[in-house]
């Protein structure tokens, strides 16, 4: 399974009060790696929303653990995979480590979709081309991100 | 159930380039949200780790279905409660409402804790006093917040 | 001079690790409140760009003073006014205010543009038209915003 | 004049729903690149805060012009230095860079402060000691950072 692993720093604006990564920060870290994911499969999201005529992949679902907190200054890894193809949707599992411990670990389900509306915004579902699924079963197993 | 009813503008900034609310920006806003309910019990965050002597009341696990897309402009209304006490842990659970519709739906579980030490941050939990609890209980069942 | 007053609950997650508002969160306060400022002249941002196929009104310089630290807890009061109004350009004052003493200052210089290429994204000024002048010289001079 | 380039990727969550960066992250960008030029100098800010009992290096001004807009998916590159160095504060200069063009410019006035008091909080400026002046001179001119 294609795997990307990406460090990040922790920022001094990341942190909260207690000294520790305000949480909502993970999320965003998150939405990061699964693009950094995607570049490693060898897609560029910006050109995928062109070429596909898609107005994203929005996530639809998110459930996160948070097991131990990490500090500003620490530089941890993010590793990145997706854990399950649907037809119009995926799961991509983060896990961010620290050394050998995953200190959180969080599933986002996203969903390949087209814009139907603009005021309200409405979305639809459409099949994942193949053609991207492939991509993530052509490249190398596990390797650095960007 | 002491429910907390939040109106949030949603900004310019909260948005992305679909035009529509950047997810992490909802983890936020609930968290804003929870800071509020236990307001509307009469609790004041700042006051209540200096009282209580805690390091806070991090979230340990989250759950979130993101089901139609909020724009730019709108008016959402947060509805918080907390959805289970137990010893030293408890559940809120966030409805991020458009109109009569339930938007966004989370779930924050979060640890009522001590710092033990600090390189690295070790918490551990403590019973939640039953004055806290029984602020939840004590007060009107819905009502505006802050 | 129109004015608006913008009361704004300093938030944990706007704090870092040394207790004080993360600095990069008071230009987001502002902006918000330069929102807040145009409908309190009657101006809703999202209509306006719609009403005047305007791509919006992008910040082209900044300069801003932070001279007392805020901690999450406290309530500030942002006062913004329009300083000056250029042909195409103008210039929007804030002062966040701790009791009565000023805590931050800030100057946007901003701009009425209109996109003229997509990539790279390329805009150009335009007039800003009389009548949205002349709606902030229309209303009541000092008032709470929203 | 020891000079850090660092390399940005603009991200889906840092542009706002014009497609171009939501002005008040270039300002954290800038604050990550102030850290990045102090670990270039061979300074890490957290062992900086105990070794020398600070609070930190606030800033107390900013100045910033923003010339051209970047999208999401970018890469850009800043580069930063301190432009000044005076008894307790001092300047760090940004140039966000596109190709060879100045996209942003920021200067952002920096002090060397310990904390008086907590509630309310109170800083004093303290002089800058020599051997962190002197580490900024000690390193080869201009490279990549981390």
């Amino acid at each position: 399974m294609l795997t990307n692993r990406q460090t990040i720093r922790i920022e001094w604006g990341d942190c909260d009060p207690a000294g520790i990564v305000y949480f909502p920060r993970y999320v965003e870290y998150f939405d990061r790696c699964t693009r950094a994911l995607f570049e490693r499969a060898g897609i560029n999201k910006r050109d995928m929303l062109k070429t596909y005529a898609i107005a994203g992949i929005p996530v639809v679902d998110m459930r996160a653990e948070f097991k131990i907190p990490s500090r500003y200054g620490d530089d941890v890894v993010v590793e990145s995979c997706v854990s399950k193809w649907g037809n119009s949707s995926f799961v991509v599992r983060h896990r961010l480590m620290r050394g050998d411990a995953t200190a959180v670990e969080c599933y986002e389900t996203r969903v390949w979709v087209v814009q139907l509306s603009e005021d309200p915004v409405k979305y639809e579902g459409r099949p994942i081309p193949n053609e991207v699924k492939e991509k993530f079963a052509a490249v190398a197993e596990v390797g650095p991100g960007k």
